[in-house]
């Protein structure tokens, strides 16, 4: 499938702007991520949904839906190897050239290990807090930059909740 | 009362790219839209806050908290029918043509049963967890984007607190 | 170190925006404001990160955290004082003239009573709900505005967990 110039001009605009406004950033190689934003296209044309343009979907939306784009894995590459799987995302360390990117592993579980969603959080996550301004979130590690006040991530702290917030059974 | 044409333009505009920037949607029937502006600008000078301009506010603030503009009601009716109660938001569904519009019946409770803030959640709430980046909601429903990392409403999953989060009583 | 002018116009800038997307605003002052912010940058030439400029900051980052701007302070002394420490973040109120500026007492603890990160929630801090959008942060005081869906303090409950997002133990 041939995708029109101008649509995939505007995709990656609109992609960056989120990824800016999220505290995100894409690769700064700008052939790289239209061949990426290209091969979202492709998948959104054929699968009906943006899937990973570097992994192999079923083209089944419930057993891709964590490989669709942002993918589940991101946030885990980006705070470990500093880029996502495609290094379609980078993070701030790989944008400021103080970290190399290299080949990130990888991290999708083999689908007979994927979870179903169920009544208990993944092990690994944990509750983090800025502590600029409150913003909770449940992650592996604390997100590079707070979403809302962009305060960077050594002013996250693990988070226990009040017991004023725990329900008296 | 009559309000000036500049500052409807302007209050329109605001409107929508706070909409657009938390992955809300204002109905884009302009006409329609700048009639509920309008109206919400008339409260706002009448009352001292934009109420609903499709309902009748007491004039009494703190009766009135849950009909003022975004209301309480918004989000639930939007999951549920679309649109927000005077269609002044609509889902993506609708925006897209795939869902048409419909009269929206009134959610708010009757005055007595009107719940005053309490110690526990309300009935039906539930925690949402964005598995991309970690957001996390309390609602009915999941949000139809991520406001964060603007990930769809098939990327949220019902979320249970990693027992690190909770204190030792 | 003399800061060069278009860096501290741009700096400038990049922070009154990053305010404004979330709910906050800088001091209307600009001599104020680009003062401080020229003190920001100072410190960040000097220490590597830019530490409050109406503080002594110890070159340590570790120690210095809290006071890395925006402040661990700055969101409760908003809430009491209308303004931080340096004034160069202000309320709504301030902004709108409806409150007058004046000293803010210092409110961060001595460096022997600063609280390392514990597994529980420091004294205050509740769990704060937005009744529109289901956002969830964790404060003394609610936010000004939603950072999500902007709507006003006044729209925010305290909030208690449901049963369900509670492990069974």
């Amino acid at each position: 499938m041939s995708i029109d110039a101008e649509r995939l001009r505007k995709t990656h605009e609109q992609l960056k702007a989120d990824a800016e406004a999220g505290g995100y950033h894409l690769n700064p190689d700008a052939e790289w991520t239209l061949g990426l934003v290209e091969g979202l296209l492709t998948n959104e044309g054929r699968y009906g949904y943006p899937a990973c343009p570097c992994r192999l979907a079923s083209g089944k939306k419930e057993d891709d839906l964590d490989i669709i784009c942002p993918c589940d894995y991101r946030d885990p590459d980006l705070s470990e190897w500093g880029a996502c799987y495609c290094a379609l995302y980078v993070s701030d360390e790989v944008l400021d050239g103080k970290r190399a990117l290299q080949a990130v592993p990888e991290r999708r579980p083999a689908k007979r290990e994927r979870r179903a969603p169920e009544p208990q959080a993944a092990a690994g996550i944990r509750l983090w807090r800025c502590r600029v301004c409150g913003y909770l979130c449940a992650r592996e590690e604390p997100p590079g930059v707070c979403p809302v006040c962009k305060a960077k991530r050594d002013r996250f702290e693990p988070f226990v909740l009040p017991p004023s917030a725990i329900p008296v059974t």
